[in-house]
């Protein structure tokens, strides 16, 4: 029966011609590009600690396969029936699917199966059970010590090796947390639990908010509605204090840094630990943001040791990476100091030894470091600013080596001992490829090649070209999508879809060029969907991204309309039937498009927009606008509350109600603005949304948008 | 110069033809309804204490004119000059016009300057003043006493007559308030202070709010954002718990009533002073609201004396009248017993004299007594409920007489002593007449007659008519507008507004049909505009209001669905272009038609809606729904969340930022059902409006809701 239904499926395909073809409802341009249109996925591929093998799950989550790349090994399979089986031995229920999965050691797998910690050694069957208690959150597992480390609400706690529960912190202030990340996650924070390499301390982060501005957040699920604070610290106002704790596994006890120097407000980014554990560093920033200092503390004791070296810039200085150490006397360090993000190599004392990497590119990350051969591998630009390919370089001859040898976007995983990469990537032709690759970019095995998830469906392939931005020089990137049926004597209509902040580029070279399946559905419609990442974007360098500084979105708006005249330009193109449409500094842009450039757009569509900056928040808002009273004829440029009569188009807006991020007062308060001046503009609201509309509810809110468009433009 | 431009006016006004009339624009019939277009008013019309005079504010607010009626007498004028010169002699500021004012005495008029109560003898040229303290609200006078009564946040003041601010109350629990209104101003309950008729005490409501949740409102005017809490005692959850104070002027000290009886959760409603200020009447109403005992309290001791009479009913009964003594053994009460609201002879030990009204119309209003004559002056509905008329009644035969002539919407000031009536009014055809008439109704004076504002404008008359409800034998009233370009051989769109809770009429026979201009703007656009007060609704009696019992919103559909098929059979109407519009209980009707009756409407706009009656408040929504776990089935069936896929037509759905009456929860939980439905509705917010959008952001409004009808019916 099984065989049967394969072999129609088989001969069903194979006989769609174009003109057969099926167009993509909204919900498989939404949904469906994650799930059933996604090129195909290998599940949880990585490779098994110490060896040359990898795993994969299989696409029920009911099993992994243990595969050798080279040798004759038969491969291996784990089933879930005999985790369970093991399980059960120790605990009364068992895991439903295989959840997330890491290698302990060559026969230890760790599965996270939501409410606990599973060890589980197929080899000798032997498990073992962390139960993760209620409202814990943030576990940081520790190899070297078998320890968990994790927080429940504001204080920090460990489970050391015996399963034991101790508490680190016993803050009852609530203000007062523990081991979360801290500064809203920007500077590349993403946690507050960091464990020293061989696990005799735990540094952490501890954040004092007591001086923080609450935002209240409306959860409507409870009768009758109640409030959620969240902690918003608004651009000029009080911001959380910083401490870096450490504490000592053996003796239990916790001292502090000794960070505060003499600087007033400041951050305190990404604290490392030396390999031998007697050193931590630590970047200090200024709450100007224009000066850190990368500061070396002892651990043991908190005092500060010396200022490793400065940076500083008229504009800002955003140190996002932590030292990556190489031995115990030497890091790299990444820096944007000579404009674009390259590799330093720095000592102990802080003298710096030399600048590894050089030119007009970025480094993206650091991936790996080869002791013996001097190699260190990491992702860079350097190819276009388009991709994502996998570099080394030798330390001591400064020797560079391109690995990813197919351009596009790679996602690379490294073994250094095999001397082997697990290869992904995927490029305008190709949706996705999985190889191992050696050290040299050979393949040595394909792992899959997956096949187009599209073809039986009406979908255009993009076009990806350059235009020069406003100031007659610099390169813009554009992704131009017209439908499958285009006819160049016709006049379409166009939706510009952008986000135009920092950090982020739209365009790429990767399958669908990095965009949104639901754009495609829309130039399917009869629209031409273009794109353009304007200078403010990401990965570029500081120069590029720094046009935005004291003047947020006025310079990325002026290359936006060098991307409206590029289009206008084109025969196809009806000028009179221009939309635009962008989420969070996207939404920005697009009001701020509306009121200052009012007679180009027909339609806008804004989601969860910053109308105003002095309603974000210090970390990100301030490195860029600086504080409200320090740039007070910025923030009044660039607000979009004093022009919303300037508005000539249809305008939606639309805003989750409990987005954290851009608070809902953001739309409200435009809102008030245009019935205040008589202007009419829409409105909608995912009143349980956070930033992002996700999930099922997805659907939803591009069919909105679309009929937006549709009715409208 | 001036009488130049008078002529000028004049003359035009007169050159005017039907061809040259001027369309409204959508502020001219939104704010200038209010202002320029509303017929001439006669600002503070009232009579002068103790004289056959009346007197009149100019329109600048600056000069009070007091005119005799009969004699030959001349007229005063009391000008803001000469107050504020008197002012002067004891406070630094003036007044800037005569705002509130009323007559102390025939020579004393106090005024209510928002900041003070300024109390002027205009023939002595005496002056007194009382500031308001901040924050101080609800400010009650006593004229036996001289002394003011107030509330500042939840406690109560008083002002003697030397001007000491005295504290009745002293409570520092929050949730304990003194002195304000009670039960969210149901049962016509408006305030908490009740001075006795000499003075001597002060009743007072302490309503107990510690187990009341709160609703969480947003206040965008803050940054960050803040709550304001409001207390919101949602069906079926636990509600206030009140009290009677008596607080005694001479001793200074307060007792409670003894009026906790046998019951637990109970309404204290109206309580109300016997002439001699020997007794309080209270009216008990247990939580079901279908069990009203009417009580004696000894004043002084606050002891329960007995219980007079009860009233109960199998579906609800509703006390809104206090008990009005016509000596110190004798009162009338109202009620619907009979199933019309009439009126009823008691003396003070609860026996019924006799019931003094009778007939299928109700009793809106007592306004006075004529102790002389034993005559009552009432406002009724006997001559069409449609009308507002003043009757008399001799209480000891019963006869009954008519006094306003005129059919149409009266509003009367009575003068007893001088057997003089102010009689204003508006009727389908007379914009707004003012007549001294005497207690025969014969005219002795006219004030004013006001002209038309509307005879430059394209404005059409209204059509009023009776069709029969859904249970086939009761008339319902309807009001429809054409425009005044009318051709019966067109199809017009329809607009509905509609309303259709209990207590409230739409239908009127006063100037425009009671119908706000807006309708009439439309009409003139294109559409025809058609308003039904359904069963449900006010000033029918019992039985014509209670058959929403238990299920709030369905036979009120089925009437509102006979009014549509009354339209359709209308040969100019456009079947396949009706819109429906409402407001709170009418965006909870318009909701549900949608809903119910999807393939009937093209497009609805629902503001301010109830979706689910568990998330509205106990008084009013209990007294018809009872609580949501005695009434499970009527819940189910009313609400309309469960009901969003019924949903074809295009919905805009508008809620006030800050509605404390319907709350914001209602619409949002509303819009999370559209969207996991996947139904796909507008939506818009007044961010800092409460249950209505009033002032200038009402022209706002109102286009909104034009455009959408515009745009999609």
């Amino acid at each position: 029966m099984k065989k049967i239904a394969f072999l129609f499926i088989v001969l069903f395909a194979f006989s769609i011609s174009n003109a057969q073809k099926k167009d993509l409802t909204i919900s498989q341009a939404v949904s469906g590009q994650y799930s059933f249109l996604y090129p195909g996925r290998l599940l949880g591929l990585k490779w098994v600690t110490n060896t040359e093998d990898y795993s994969i799950v299989n696409t029920q989550y009911n099993s992994i396969r243990i595969e050798p790349v080279l040798s004759k090994k038969k491969s291996v399979v784990i089933f879930l029936n005999n985790v369970n089986k093991a399980l059960l031995t120790i605990k009364k229920d068992t895991m439903q699917y295989f959840y997330t999965y890491s290698w302990k050691n060559e026969n230890t797998l760790i599965f996270d199966d939501n409410t606990r910690y599973i060890q589980y050694n197929y080899i000798d069957k032997k498990i073992k059970c962390i139960e993760k208690p209620d409202n814990a959150e943030g576990f940081e597992y520790c190899e070297a010590n078998d320890n968990y480390a994790f927080t429940i609400d504001n204080n920090l706690y460990i489970f050391d090796d015996k399963g034991e529960k101790l508490a680190v912190t016993k803050d009852k202030d609530k203000n007062i947390v523990n081991g979360q990340t801290v500064s809203r996650s920007e500077f590349g924070i993403l946690d507050g639990i960091f464990w020293s390499p061989k696990g005799n301390f735990l540094a952490f982060y501890r954040k004092d908010d007591s001086k923080v501005t609450d935002y209240p957040l409306i959860d409507i699920s409870t009768i009758p509605a109640s409030v959620k604070n969240t902690k918003y610290p608004m651009a000029g106002s009080t911001s959380e204090y910083l401490k870096v704790g450490i504490y000592n596994t053996k003796t239990k006890s916790t001292i502090f840094l000794d960070s505060d120097g003499e600087q007033g407000d400041q951050y305190l980014i990404n604290p490392t630990w030396s390999p031998d554990e007697k050193y931590i560093i630590l970047t200090r920033l200024n709450r100007e943001q224009n000066h850190a200092k990368v500061e070396l503390f002892d651990a043991k004791t908190g005092k500060h040791i010396k200022t490793l070296f400065e940076e500083k810039n008229d504009k800002w200085v955003e140190p996002e990476h932590e030292a990556y150490f190489i031995d115990n006397n030497t890091f790299i360090w990444q820096s944007e100091r000579d404009n674009f993000n390259h590799l330093y190599l720095y000592d102990i004392e802080g003298d710096m030894k030399k600048q590894i990497t050089k030119g007009k590119w970025v480094v993206t990350e650091i991936k790996d470091y080869n002791k013996e051969k001097k190699e260190l591998y990491y992702m860079s630009t350097e190819n276009s600013p388009l991709e994502a390919n996998l570099y080394s370089v030798n330390i001591e001859t400064g020797k560079t080596n391109r690995i990813t040898k197919v351009d596009g976007t790679h996602n690379v995983g490294i073994n250094i001992s095999a001397g082997l990469i697990i290869d992904g990537y995927s490029n305008l032709t190709t949706p996705r490829v999985y190889n191992i690759i050696d050290l040299k970019g050979h393949i040595i095995k394909n792992l899959k090649t997956a096949d187009n998830p599209l073809t039986d469906f009406n979908i255009s392939m993009p076009e990806i070209g350059t235009i020069k931005a406003a100031d007659g020089k610099t390169d813009l990137y554009y992704r131009l999508i017209k439908p499958t049926n285009f006819d160049k004597n016709k006049k379409y209509p166009v939706i510009v879809y952008l986000y135009g902040g920092t950090h982020t580029q739209l365009v790429k070279n990767s399958w669908m060029a990095g965009g949104q399946m639901w754009l495609y559905y829309m130039a399917e419609k009869g629209y031409v969907v273009f794109t353009i990442d304007n200078r403010g974007s990401g990965n570029r360098g500081f120069e590029f991204e720094s046009v935005i500084h004291r003047n947020v979105g006025q310079n990325e708006m002026k290359d936006q309309i060098k991307g409206i005249e590029f289009l206008k330009k084109q025969s196809y193109v009806d000028k009179n039937r221009i939309g635009v449409h962008g989420w969070s500094f996207g939404g920005f842009m697009t009001v701020s498009l509306l009121e200052n450039y009012s007679d180009i757009f027909k339609v806008g569509v804004a989601g969860g927009p910053v109308t105003d900056w002095k309603f974000y928040e210090i970390m990100y808002g301030e490195r860029y606008m600086d504080m409200p009273k320090e740039n007070p004829e910025g923030y009044a440029l660039t607000s979009t509350l004093d022009k919303v009569s300037n508005i000539k188009s249809k305008l939606l807006v639309i805003h989750g109600g409990v987005d954290p991020t851009v608070v809902p007062q953001q739309s409200y308060q435009f809102l008030r603005e245009c019935i205040k001046a008589g202007v009419q503009v829409d409105f909608f609201t995912y009143p349980t949304h956070e930033h992002n509309v996700r999930g099922k509810d997805r659907d939803h809110l591009m069919q909105k948008i679309t009929e937006y468009f549709d009715d409208n433009l």
